[in-house]
């Protein structure tokens, strides 16, 4: 017998002690972080209130309960049961029953309501009808990503649970290594912005966190090819921060290695990485390049994803648990945080934050039980990356809106599809309602519709009372009538280039392709209109060049602003910068952060910035608050414990 | 066809371009580092002076001439021919044909008069018979060891050819890589002295730098298991910088676990290696440990060495040159200097070295074409470790011998095998010669006498007026006539006991084993001898415990010292110790080295000392040469390219 067959065996009898006569275990299995507790007495389990809860706190782990198949009662009955459980309000907008695991999966527009305080209302639905429910949300904006994400996984559902059990047995596999030792491999990100890509390494266990590409530089990925990420198949769990494609792009290309473990990473960031990166897919295919992977491998990720939420504290190793914690960076962002051994080391990523609280969300979380080495992004770690406060950056911006309008203009916001969209979205929103700019149709063209969609999702994720407000749908302020998603092509564009005063909110962020050529094209000639950005122009882009002056802006048949055969643009209409709408922390954040931080590590690995930015801060934090620092280059390896 | 074929057939066309008339190229084939150019007319190369230098110097490689098999004078005809050509006072003591390759391996006991000036008798012998004569030296003590491993070389030299081929093949296979980089892994040896091993790599190689056990922590050894070094298989390359087993001890475990590449290592340090690994396995097994191979895993390292003499620069990889130079450490001891990529990289590895003249070595050499970064042993690096001057260590050993002397007991000096025996035995040499220290037997112990006769077989690796010495029998100091090999055992032990004043000389160094053991039980208790440790003593042997005032002594059944069953001997005799005749160079020495230094490497990892002497002596180079030092842990990558 395996040790986990044993350890499971062990655990069946352990719960079977616990439980109260005429409560029924059959089976007990892993299915990856969690223990599945299978029983022919469903109803009995949901009656003895806190009886899960107790389980899991005795036994240190997350448990689910799921009937046995033949305990289950009729779907239609069972359909019926739960319609007049579940309080009306709740906007239930569909049931699907899944015979193999007893589970309903319930999509209602207020999970909330379907959840009941401390879960009572799901505990009456198994009362009633054995089932185990799961609960999601209806997008408020359709979502196109996430109703294909789910359906994909409801189609991969039995495949899904093959691969779950057999990472539950890898986490709860007996530990072999008589050593101990805790390392960080650098496979990129270090001196330089993008291709995020650590690995975390025990003496039994490697974590990849991270697998991002270099924008603007396409050859230049992690150094996946070097013997500690070797072989691919034997890493046991990839953790992904957030979808931005710095630091998720490469990961379906994992797979396409032979990759075939978990990707552990909030819900929001699985739905998000689906969408981004089939968009770079699409971005790589328009540019002539071959992409690195097919749209097949981007499933396989999804797939693989284990989603948790923040604060789950997840076993997802022998000697490995895991925490997210927010990061305020964009939808689903996290700050990574490693406990390793039995309380051996514990080490934080950062990923990438933003430190003060913003209209989107809650600023980074920095407390933790333990913490003695920080791996932080340093994106304006520089001595003088100093931002100006949202507020002034507000005013600015409303101010340029204002005189835009005035001269009967438009307003073009280059901006990233996920994060600033958003955050201007609100800015934009707020100032209408209360009267700060006139009231005037903001248009929201490329992936941006898409993205915002998604953040309705996940309200969870968003900042207190922003996601308040998204739970009274006459309050959710993406759903006000001003912004207009722009989704009939080049017709629509010409009508309101034709139009009255409007923003423009448009991808890509810098520049550098997509829609925001076409509103060049329409809107650059213009005089009375101006263009404004809002976030960072990096080196090499148009956006960065037109920043810096250009007005003769080639346009070739790619559209993407590099130059090559095609016409030239002569750029008329106002250029503008307002920053501190970063979604990154800025010098001070970052200071802040770690300043606050609780406790305070002892080390401090900067990574994620220029050179530059890499050295001021990572000289700063030694300086300031005497902690060991470094400045790691690419491949190279820290040693801890 | 293989990139490797097509580069040969280039060569080969390359050679015939180069040639005069008349003078044929058959084959063309790589054997290890070398080029090995078969031609039907051998003769007419040998008759062509500086042909094959300048074929050497053209295309940058090591370049051997055989003759094809069928051109072959007869074995009887060519015997008398080399003995003809060959002035009798060489001493031709063994003359061996292969016939496959066309050689003639010569053991001559004065190999300087088979060569000739410049190699002109060589040329002789092959203008004459046209086989290619190899030299080796006839042991002018014999040697079992010399004569075990020259005699498994030749009955192996067929399978040997094969792995030298192989080998060759994959040194100048075609790079594949298209980054470059240039990292250090360290498996072992950081904040501790022992268990030596270091992995550089680049993008396209990885070498594997020593394999040593950790003296007194047997499980302690190096980090093998982890990817860096996965598959061993994959390695391109294991370079050995000495013989000692903290650096050479598990190379034969390598093999076990799938190794099959080259050992690259002078031929004294290939010899002493199986000396001192057999020795190892033998005390494992004495000590009832399970040693961690079988002696077979001995012949298997043996069998992949390919030495390398001082000077030569060897491709090891198609972007990695290797060059030994003396290291002053112990016979064939050597810095390992690597030149990597086109001009790309310099890295040496010091080794273990004496930066100092002594009377066995010339100091280490410290003058390199290029070199960015220097790994540097630091066994005395700490801020005190200051040796006595070795004049005064020695009149101050005279003095306590001749003390000894006058009160009739013996001197007994626990000794290293390796090394240290061999420079007291020069110290006694002379001293007795120049009427120092009255004339007395001086009995050598263990393995001493077979090291010895190691060393007289390689006079080439010793220092230069030694050497010359060694070259002229009748002033060969080794042969000196006080010297005894102990040989009968306790018999012999008990004689010398009984009799006159003697000096006694036995392993091993640390009292932790081995004859010095009997020695302590034969001696110990008489109060008119002395005990004189003359070499560093280890936490936790009994040769410290000695040092430190211990007079009980426990002596088990295993003869360890280390406690246990066994009687208790009282020590009466007196206990001295004379620092100064160490193999390491002291703080003083391994600052020279690195100030002296041509080209001053711009970093310094120090490795191979205790915490506070790595500390003390990377800080120090800091502080007073400007150098970015390192102290490195186990399990870390130092990129610097």
């Amino acid at each position: 017998m395996s040790s986990v067959d044993k350890q499971l065996e062990d655990l069946k009898a352990e719960i079977e002690d616990e439980l109260p006569p005429g409560i029924s275990v059959s089976d007990v299995k892993y299915e990856g972080p969690e223990l599945v507790v299978y029983t022919r007495d469903p109803k009995e389990f949901a009656s003895n209130g806190d009886l899960i809860r107790k389980l899991a706190s005795k036994l240190r782990k997350r448990i689910t309960v799921r009937p046995d198949p033949d305990v289950l009662m009729d779907v239609t009955a069972a359909r019926e049961k739960i319609r007049e459980v579940i309080p009306e309000d709740a906007g239930v907008t569909d049931l699907d029953f899944h015979v193999d695991t007893g589970e309903v999966v319930i999509e209602a527009e207020k999970p909330g309501m379907v959840i009941g305080r401390h879960g009572s209302t799901l505990r009456e639905i198994t009362k009633a009808i054995g089932w185990t429910p799961e609960v999601v949300r209806t997008p408020p904006i359709e979502s196109s990503t996430v109703s294909n994400v789910r359906n994909f996984l409801k189609q991969e559902r039995e495949e899904r649970r093959d691969i779950l059990e057999r990472v539950g047995r890898q986490i709860h596999r007996e530990e072999m290594a008589d050593e101990q030792w805790v390392r960080i491999t650098t496979l990129g990100c270090c001196r330089e912005v993008g291709r995020a890509s650590f690995i975390l390494s025990t003496a039994e266990t490697r974590v990849l966190i991270d697998c991002g590409d270099k924008p603007g530089a396409e050859g230049e990925v992690p150094y996946l090819q070097v013997p500690e990420a070797a072989p691919l198949n034997s890493i046991d769990a990839v953790v992904l921060t957030h979808a931005h494609l710095d630091h998720s792009a490469l990961i379906p290309l994992l797979f396409k290695y032979g990759y075939d473990g978990p990707i552990y990473c909030t819900e929001p960031t699985r739905d998000l990485m689906g969408l981004l990166t089939l968009d770079y897919l699409d971005v790589a295919a328009k540019e002539g390049r071959t992409p690195p992977y097919e749209s097949e491998m981007v499933r396989e990720a999804i797939k693989h994803t284990v989603p948790l939420e923040y604060g789950d504290v997840t076993d997802i190793a022998p000697d490995v648990k895991l925490t997210f914690h927010n990061a305020g960076h964009i939808l689903g962002s996290a700050v990574s945080h490693f406990h390793i051994g039995d309380g051996l080391y514990n080490v934080a990523f950062s990923g990438d934050i933003h430190y003060e609280d913003t209209r989107l969300f809650n600023g980074a979380v920095n407390d933790f039980p333990r913490v003695e080495t920080l791996v932080l992004e340093s994106t304006y770690g520089g001595r003088n990356d100093y931002q100006t406060d949202q507020e002034d950056s507000e005013r600015n911006l409303l101010d340029i809106i204002s005189d835009t309008h005035e001269k009967g203009g438009k307003v073009v916001i280059p901006a990233f599809a996920v994060g600033r969209s958003q955050e201007i979205m609100l800015v934009l929103e707020e100032a209408m309602r209360s009267g700060k700019i006139p009231r005037m149709p903001v248009h929201l063209d490329g992936m941006i519709w898409e993205a915002t969609a998604i953040h309705t999702t996940y309200p969870e994720y968003l900042r207190d009372n922003l996601r308040d407000r998204i739970f009274h749908e006459d309050e959710n302020p993406f759903l006000a009538e001003e912004f207009n998603h722009i989704d009939a092509g080049e017709d629509e564009r010409q009508e309101v280039t034709d139009g009255e005063p409007a923003i423009i909110l448009s991808t890509s962020g810098m520049v550098t392709g997509g829609p925001i050529m076409s509103w060049l094209r329409h809107l650059g000639p213009d005089p009375d209109s101006t263009l404004v950005f809002v976030g960072y122009q990096a080196q090499g882009t148009l956006g960065r060049r037109i920043q810096n002056g250009w007005d003769e802006i080639p346009m070739n048949d790619r559209g993407n602003g590099r130059g090559g055969r095609g016409n030239t643009l002569s750029l008329k209409m106002d250029v503008e910068t307002v920053d501190g709408f970063s979604g990154h922390a800025d010098r001070q954040g970052l200071e802040n952060f770690v300043k606050t931080m609780n406790p305070r590590p002892e080390k401090v690995l900067c990574v994620h910035g220029d050179e530059r930015s890499v050295q001021d801060l990572s000289s700063a934090l030694y300086h300031d608050y005497n902690m060991r620092t470094f400045a790691p280059k690419n491949l190279e390896t820290f040693r801890f414990k």
